[in-house]
Parts: C-alpha cells; sequence; structure tokens
C-alpha cells in the first residue's frame, strides 16, 4: 500500500483526487495538506462522506512526522507548489505535481533535491494519459506519415483557436518533421479560412460546438491508405487516472521528471 | 426485365454503367448509342469482354426501332444530352441523363415533353444516392439543432476548398436555418484561418490529404449531445446504385424530376 | 412567454429542467408541483439559488388557479403520471411527460381528452431530439442503403447488451428493410460472436468500456460508399433540449401525440 | 540513386511496384526478373508505356553482372521467394522481400547469410506502415489504458472474421496486458453475439457491408477519456509506399529484419 498526501484536496481536481486514492486499491490516503484551519478530518470540510476520517494538517513536517506519506499529491496552484515540493522532496516524500509555474532556477533546484535524495518526483502539467499518447504516437506517425491535418474540437464557450493541445501536437510532430507545404500548389480557398490554419505546411481545424468537450483527432495520409488518432476527453475523470499512474511510478523513480510524456 | 440503352458506353463512368446493368437481374442492356462508328458491338470495341454482344447504334431512331429499350442512361456530355434526352423523349423511351448544362429554356421544354407523353425523366447532376441522402438529412437535422459545422475531406490534388457538396450541403442547411453566429462572440483565433471558412455562420473546414478519396461530416452539437452524418465515397460505384435506382424509379414516372433529392 | 409548471423539481431530471426554463428567454416558472411540502419556494427546498423564489404547490387545482400555467413538465414518475396528465388537460394546461407507465386504456382516454379540449399533449419515452433524428434518418436510409450494421457504445457498467436504442433502431430499419443475410454466404466466425448480434440480418455490435457515455452510429454501405449516422449523448442536457422543444411545439398543437419521432 | 530490381512485375502488386519505383526520384528501376521470357523489356510485356525501356531477365546472376541493382523487390510467392533471396544475398543485393512462407530453418540460413555478408535484408508479411504503425500504438497504448476493444470493418465478400489484422492486432496488445474480463460482471447478451468475439476479455467486433475496404478501429477506455486508434487502407497504394521505404531503409541495414514493426 502506498501511503498518499493530498494538498489542495477542497478544489475541484483535488475532490476529486481524494476519491481516486480512497478507491484505489493499492493506496491509502494518509493525510490532507491545507494552509487554512478546515476541521480536523476531511469528513469534518463537509465536502466529503462522514467515513473519510482522513486527519488534515497545516504544517508538512507534523504531517510527515505522524502521517508518513510515501507521496505527496499536490493540486493547489503556482503560489504553494514551489515550497510543497522542496519540503516534501527535504523531507523524503516523493512529490507529484498538477500545476505549472515553475521558474527554469526552481525547476533546477528541485531536480537536484530529487537527485541528492535519490528519490523520485513528477511535475505534470497535463495528467490526461490518453492525450499524452495520443501526441506521442502522432510524432512517432509523422516519421513515416509526413501529410498531417490536425482537427480539435471543443465546447462553443472556448475563447481561442486552435486549442493548446492542437499547437502542442503540432509543435512536436514539427520536430520530426520538415516543414513542407500540403494540398495541390495551385489548391485555391474560394471561402477564406476553408484550409485551416497553417503550421509549417500541417492544417489544423478548430471546430466549436455546444455538447462538445475537448477532442482532437490527427490524421495521416499516405497513398491509398489513413491513419487517424484520436483523442476524446470527457470530464476531469480522465485525468484522475493519470494521477494515479504517476502515484504507482514515482515510487520506482530517482529523479524529477517533468511531462508525462517523459514516462510514458 | 428492363430494357436498357446506354450513350457514352466508352466513358469512365459510361463503361462501369454497362457492367452495373449486364450484371443486374432486373435490367437487359439492348443497346449502346455512340455518335460514331465503334463497332457493330460492344464487345468489338476492345473495352468489354466478348460476352457483351450488345448491338451498337448511331442513330436513335433506328436503335428504338430494332431494340425498343424503356429507358436510356446518358452519360455523354453537355454537348449531346439535349439533343438525346429530347429524341428519346418523343420515341417514348424515358431519359436518366448524369449530365448538367441544360439552359432553363431547354429544361422548360423538356419538361413539358414528358408531361405531355406522359413518360418519366430524371436528370441528376449526382447520382450518389449516399451523398443525396447525407444532405437531405442535413437539411432536416437543422431545424432542431442549428449548431453546425462542415468538414469535408478529399484527396490532396483537389484544387478548390471547400468543396462543391460542401457548399451545396451549407446551402440547403440555410434555406431552414438563420444566419446566426457560432462559437463564442469573443473567440479569437490566435493562428488565421483555423475556424475554417464562414458561411452564414457555419463553418466549413477543408481537409486535403493523400489517400482520402472524397469524404464529408456534418456535426450538428446541442447541450449535451452531437449528431453527426457521414458519407464516404470511396469510387465510382458510389454512382452505379444511383443509376439503378434511377433506372427503376423512372418507369414508375410520368414527369421530369431535375436532382435525385426529389425523389429520395 | 410560456407559463411553466414543473412536477418533480427535486429529481435530476427536474433539477435541470427547472434551470433550463428558469434561462428559457421564451418561458417563464411559475410553479412547481410536489406531492409533500418541500417549503413554499424552490429556494426553500435548497436545492436551487436563492433567487428561484417559484411557489410550490401540492394540489394541482390550487397551483392552477394561483399561477395560470400554460404547460405542465412533468418528470415524476408513473406513479403520478397518469394522475396529473389528466388533471392537468381537465384544467386546460398541456401537458409534456417525461416517462412511460401508461396503459392503453388510459392513452386512449388521454387522447381523448385532450381532443375534446382540443389542446396538445407530449408524452416522450425519450427527450434526446438527437437520438430521435438518428432513428429516422437511419429508417430512411435503409430504403435506399438496405445493408446495414448498427455500433452501439456505452459505458462499461451497462447491463444488457445490445442497449434499447439499438434495438429500436433495427426495429424501426425492419419496418421499411425486408430480411436479408448480410455478409457472404459462406462467412466464418473463426472466433463466435465476432458478427455480433443478428436482428433480420442485420448485425448489431455493443462496445462498452469505462469513458463512453452514450453513443450509437449506424453504418449504411453500398457499392463504393459509406453512409454514417451518429450520436453521441454525453449528459442530461441533451435531454433538456428536447423539453424545451415540446414545451414550445405543445401550444401550436390540438392532440396528443406519443413519442418525439411523431413530431419532429 | 538506389539502383532497383523487381521481381514479379507482372503480378498486381508488382505493376503497381514497378510505377512506384519509376516515379520515385531517389530510386532508378534498372531490371526486372522473371521465370520465363516475357521480352526484352518491361514495354515488350505490353503492361506498360513504352517509355518503360527496362531489361528483364530470367537469370539473376546475369541481371546482377549488367545492371548492378542495390537492392532487389521480390515480389513473386512463397515458391520462388527463398530462392530469389538466398542469390540476391550471395551476390550482394539487399533484397526486399513481400511474402510469407520460408521455414524457420530458410529464415535461420538467410538471417546469417546477410550478417556474413554484412548486408540489409527486409522481409515483410505486411507494407502497409499505418496498419504496422496503428499495431505498435495499440499495444503500447494498452500497457496504460487496458479496456480495449477491436472494431475491424471490411467488404462483404470477406470469409473469414474476425480479420487476420484484428486477432494480430489482439495478440500484441495481450503481450503487454493481462487477461481479464470487460463490461458489467452481470452483463447480458439479450441477443447472443452483441458483445462480439473474446480475445482474453478484449472484444472484437466484425462488421461486413459493401462498399467499405479494409478498416479497422482500436479503442482503449478509460475514466472520463476514450483513445481511439484507426487504420484504413483503401487501395493497394498502401504497399507501395511501405515498399518504396523499406527501399530506402534496406540500404542503410547490415542483417535481416523480419517483419516490419521491428524497423519502424
Amino acid at each position: 500500500m502506498i501511503r498518499v498526501a493530498i494538498a489542495g484536496a477542497r478544489g475541484k481536481m483535488g475532490t476529486e483526487a481524494v476519491h481516486t486514492v480512497m478507491k484505489h486499491e493499492a493506496m491509502e490516503l494518509v493525510a490532507a495538506l491545507d494552509y487554512k484551519d478546515i476541521g480536523a478530518t476531511l469528513a469534518d470540510t463537509g465536502l466529503f462522506p462522514a467515513s473519510y476520517s482522513v486527519p488534515v494538517f497545516t504544517d508538512m513536517a507534523e504531517m510527515v512526522a505522524q502521517t508518513k506519506p510515501d507521496v505527496l499529491v499536490d493540486l493547489t496552484n503556482p503560489h504553494f507548489v514551489y515550497k510543497h515540493t522542496k519540503e516534501a522532496l527535504q523531507q523524503g516524500v516523493r512529490p507529484v505535481i498538477g500545476t505549472t509555474g515553475f521558474t527554469d532556477e526552481q525547476l533546477a533546484e528541485l531536480t537536484a533535491l530529487a537527485a541528492d535524495k535519490k528519490i523520485g518526483a513528477i511535475i505534470a502539467p497535463n495528467f490526461a494519459i490518453g492525450a499524452i499518447l495520443m501526441m506521442k504516437f502522432a510524432k512517432e506517425a509523422a516519421k513515416y506519415l509526413p501529410d498531417v491535418e490536425i482537427i480539435e474540437m471543443h465546447h462553443d464557450q472556448k475563447l481561442d483557436a486552435p486549442s493548446g493541445t492542437g499547437v502542442k501536437t503540432a509543435q512536436m510532430i514539427a520536430e520530426v518533421r520538415e516543414a513542407k507545404g500540403q494540398g495541390h500548389p495551385d489548391e485555391k480557398e474560394t471561402m477564406p479560412g476553408a484550409r485551416g490554419a497553417d503550421f509549417d505546411g500541417m492544417r489544423i481545424h478548430s471546430v466549436r460546438l455546444p455538447g462538445l468537450v475537448a477532442h482532437q483527432q490527427v490524421l495521416f495520409g499516405g497513398e491509398g491508405q489513413l491513419l487517424t488518432i484520436r483523442h476524446d476527453s470527457l470530464n476531469r475523470g480522465s485525468f484522475m487516472s493519470g494521477i494515479a499512474f504517476c502515484v504507482q511510478e514515482v515510487m520506482q523513480m530517482e529523479t524529477l521528471v517533468y511531462g508525462l510524456e517523459n514516462i510514458i
């Protein structure tokens, strides 16, 4: 059984992470860390069932002394996350961090600290394993089938197009694919924008409709064939399996890793 | 058994139409019409098996007198098609025509002629029944789910974007849907073209990749749901079932119909 | 503005229906009907914001007298629904009912009552407009493309396979399509079940995976082409647009209609 | 320029391979090998344009002496392929072989011969790079998302279900995934076969429709997400890019490799 502590248990992601760890057969939730007094146990917060008698601490040293966690899952925000990560590593607790916002200096310091202590640490801006796999596979496929278009589809309240994942996928593909125009050289848009956004010759199309959540497909065309890699993210549950994966993986590691794509 | 004559049997579409009629259990190919002497039978052209002993004529009156066809399938070109249609109707043969290029005056004259003779006639710019159904269903669905985007996908040798079918689909939807902007009002394209072409607020996206043939999907989004209508056309066979359908349908009709969507 | 009352406001569907009507620009929520005393207003139940000062009644006659609703949306259960529908019609309120469980006698009586009063009434076992459209289009397409397979996909906690919608779709298709075997006559399953369930020769495939919600695609194959009609239902929101549609539609009607497919 | 010879140029695959090499900017077709006298050049066979003045040989030693090919692409059949591969390696020509049918002893001998000569050789039962990538990605994804179902879709003249690729994909996944039941433990098929074929708990569904060619999707479900990997093979062109890839790759190799998945 891996002993897990969670920081940020009252947030949207944190609440679900609490349930995920409580239900996991290989994990035990031993403590919660909060920046203010929210009651003696998670149950006392009124956000969880009465059976969730996990103690809450505001001081990490005290938490570690009393509950001896193996892993700290941190779903707070950039304001707390550097301090939490450093303290956890210093006390021999493996951090699994779900926020961005570290400076390069902080990352270097934390990487050295993990190496020094010989314990694992994971910092993951995106916990959705399926999305990470989609991007990795897309990068791999582009070596062999360099004609590629990306269709990303989101709910119609999204402000920016293309999506961050769409652009990141194109960037990862561009690392292995020479920029090249696609489509017929004399191709004409009779209606502007029809052919989508142009990234090194790859086209990115952004669909926005009510009912959609977060979806992306990457299409690779070759003579007589088509390869499609698609990810559909329907709710925050997609992040939970990533967190559970990281908690187990970090126990086997002896260094800090940034980005889930580097351990998958 | 419906007795069928074919004009344009040596062309790409015509060749396949010959095979389609020959193999059809409810049809008999009784004659071919050509503008020049190509041999006594289809077999003599060298384009068909030796067993295709269907006689070839260069004069319609003679063809009708000798072979008494019920239907003339015409896959020639705008140059011949008006004359063929008129002659066929005058001689009591039902025309099934796969070309555009009639003037409004010609259509009016032929419509009157068919009505006068009380025989059916079909002029169909597009014989692919699946594509016709897609457009009809899309128009129907837009009444209830007015948020719609179109993704059309073709081989990368196609010159124009969006495709003709993509634009026609949008036009048919626009007949039943008030123009309205889609997506968030403050939506921003961080890369121009990402959101596709704008047709009355509907977005059309054109994907071009080697390996693709001719595909289109129409997506309708509503709260909590998505309806997708998709057509994939993989080869000319999609037109052949439309021709077979028309040959049978025209036997039941007593007027001229323009466009397959009006009998489906 | 259409004046709407809701019965069953505290249930899962009812709660969302309350929000739907409150937010709708053409509707006003004037009353809630409950079988027991739950407070003077919806806000008093603690389930809704304080601004939801809609009065709650336990007696329909009193509710109608005081708030004069045009429409009663009933999301209770078979136990209450017949009585509610009858009372509503008697008092000139148009019912929109989201439950099954009426006997044929009850339906006949309610139909006569609506006709007598010359007011509309809708009883809809399924409010998801997209799913209804999918089934209607599938039935229509099968007339022209009779080779069809159904793939329905649901979360892996679903007990029965195929799904009710999958079977209903096959039944609707069977009304217009002669039973016929599909696939090669000498086709062999080297692993039993590979070809799915057999319904009049149509094959139905049931996919069950975590992450899925409720999805179905109907595939029609013809020479050289494929037509696919797909519906994805991601949450209860798909029912809400159906309810809003019915509330507006029932105002134009003068009879009782059973099943959304009969007004779409 | 890579100097290429082709054996089996008159077959369906061979004919297309000839065109592929002729059009490839980094390759030169220097010879064809046939088991019987078919004319002095490919043009003389009547199967190719008059400009295809590539000499035809019936003896490999003579062909190598006169045309000095770097690579032999062999698209003949199991009857010839062992002899051709051995002779090619002995004369320092790299073989790219598209047939199965080698015994283990033959493979061992040829592997030793290639290693001894320090030249590359590729034997590939399947040249479709996209299909190989699909299987590789599926195996990789199953490590992280072990709930998987396979839907393979083929034309309705196919005799066996599931397809060879479907079964091979399941086998590759089974190498990294413990057998486990999927779906609800109390799941019931109200129509037999609905849940597909069972392979170690994975379900395989076989769709057969006219219009389809050869398609497969592998679906991975996790909490809140779905990952789909799909390959569509529309014509023999999909094999041609695999052959072109192998011709270039084999020039960099110094050993024999069996199966494209081992160099991709």
